[in-house]
């Protein structure tokens, strides 16, 4: 028989690093969450190397009796506060509307030196909510991976999702550098590219990259589903539906997404997200003054501005 | 040697039906133009089931260069005129803003019994701008089929674009029966599925599937091209660019689209298109009123209207 020892040596090398936290709660398992759990446990149980353990909590029994099925949790519990006793990082994957409830619900039962981190879309608001009910010495990481699909709950997380993506993380102001590091690595090692941004720039650039547009794609599709019935010459939904290829359709992926998460987006940025939707709105009456008036040479020079962002993309290889 | 005359019939069977048309003049070689061009290339020379020749004008010398470059037409002309002379079908190519000129220009050389088509994307102002214009015995059969890329020009086309597509045909009333189903059957041998509308009709269905859409995909690129050197704390160019991937992206692939072809749209669609931003716009702003006071409710159930249209078209499987 050979020597055991350098083959356990062997193992625990091709094992990895030991992982970043002990032991990971994750408050909502949805799409996110659930994503995150996975991973955690794809890299190897016992172990891995993100977190040793993987606590799963949910307001929903139904989202906790799926999760129990499909496996990925090394622990349920369905009450957060006892989720989290043990911890040595809690992740909020709720929508960010039900934080400011969480945050009241965890806070008595968190160690000192915890850390809390989120994946919220708004940042300014998690920060308003959160921060001020986390007890002294807990170290709160607020991040946001720019990743989603048109799915939600459970079952539809994965565990590629955050491959290749961003992840933009806004410490508060004082916050603990070893904490961010550790945030970050959590997040370099499910195969994001991960960033820093000052909360309020986040809320303001996520308001026009993401935000408007799905407020615009929840708009037109909810403009379309009102024709029938109205005017007898209008489009039917029959119709919209059938001939949605002509462009409608690029605008209903993403107004697929999850309404609860998406409320809580706009409610909770709510000042960038009206700003941004006040200059599209002029932007479009401008662009309408110029059809009724017949001001070809406005309508062509502002679709030409249209081309240069795509061109953009595809230089950047991003389209 | 083995008698030639039952080869030669196989081969001729072989060829398929003789062609729709006898000599079909393309008058512009964009994207759809050149579609079509090599369609009826493709299916054989001499010969094939489209058109027993293929001639295409283009008001620009270097669109017809390059057509002669690309070897998709049997004949090149510079003069729409001269290129209609013996021409049994004309299909107009260009943007529609410009179809009042070539009919102009065409009207005196088109021989009596002609069928005069299009690929228009408005079908009233192209009835308006046409019919008047053309001599008595010329058989005006409006079409427009649905399909298309972001881009555009004589290489842009390809053989396979109207494949398993839409394509409305738009006939007056009064039309010839007859001429209606030359062009319907032309566009089946192209591979698209046919259906007749009535003009009106067609311009609203396509105001709320198409135009607007294009419209709003426009400005809001334009939105945040405008960003840049605005307020200190605004995403910049770069930042839009980064991170589309959040949502923005999915509203820039049909930005890319041709803008001349599009002012022309939205000129010549103009009390439909008004229409449907206005509805939209209403639509916007009470979201925006509903997430200003907080009336999560309202947003919730606007976001699930949108996500029925999108099941809709996943039923459809055209999602």
């Amino acid at each position: 028989m050979p020597d055991a020892g350098p083959a356990t040596e062997a193992k625990l090398a091709a094992a990895g690093p030991p992982p970043v936290f002990r032991r990971l709660v994750i408050v909502g398992a949805g799409l996110i969450g659930s994503s995150v759990a996975r991973i955690a446990h794809e890299r190897g149980r016992p172990g891995g190397d993100l977190a040793a353990e993987v606590i799963v909590t949910d307001s929903s029994p139904e989202v906790l009796a799926r999760v129990a099925v499909l496996g990925f949790a090394d622990g349920i519990e369905a009450d957060a506060g006892r989720a989290v006793q043990g911890a040595d990082c809690v992740m909020l994957c709720a929508p960010v509307g039900a934080y400011a409830g969480i945050a009241a619900a965890i806070a008595p039962h968190l160690a000192p030196g915890t850390v809390v981190t989120d994946v919220g879309s708004t940042k300014v608001s998690v920060i308003r909510d959160v921060a001020p009910l986390l007890p002294a010495g807990v170290r709160f990481i607020p991040a946001h991976p720019l990743a989603g699909t048109e799915y939600s709950g459970p079952d539809a997380g994965f565990a590629t999702l955050f491959q290749g993506r961003w992840c933009l993380l806004s410490p508060p102001a004082g916050a603990d550098p070893a904490a961010v590091a550790q945030v970050a690595e959590l997040w370099r090692r499910m195969g994001s590219m991960v960033e820093t941004m000052e909360p309020t720039h986040h809320d303001r650039v996520m308001a026009i990259v993401s935000h408007l547009p799905h407020l615009i794609a929840f708009t037109i599709c909810g403009t379309a589903d009102d024709l029938e019935g109205g005017n007898g010459d209008d489009a039917t939904r029959a119709e919209v539906l059938k001939f949605a290829a002509s462009g409608f359709r690029d605008f209903t992926r993403i107004a697929a997404s999850d309404p609860v998460m998406w409320r809580d987006v706009f409610l909770n940025n709510r000042d960038a997200l009206l700003e941004m939707l006040a200059r599209f709105t002029e932007d479009a009456q401008a662009m309408a003054r110029a059809v009724r008036w017949g001001d070809g040479a406005y309508i062509e020079d502002r679709i030409k501005r249209g081309r240069a962002i795509r061109q953009g993309l595809i230089e950047l290889k991003q389209a």
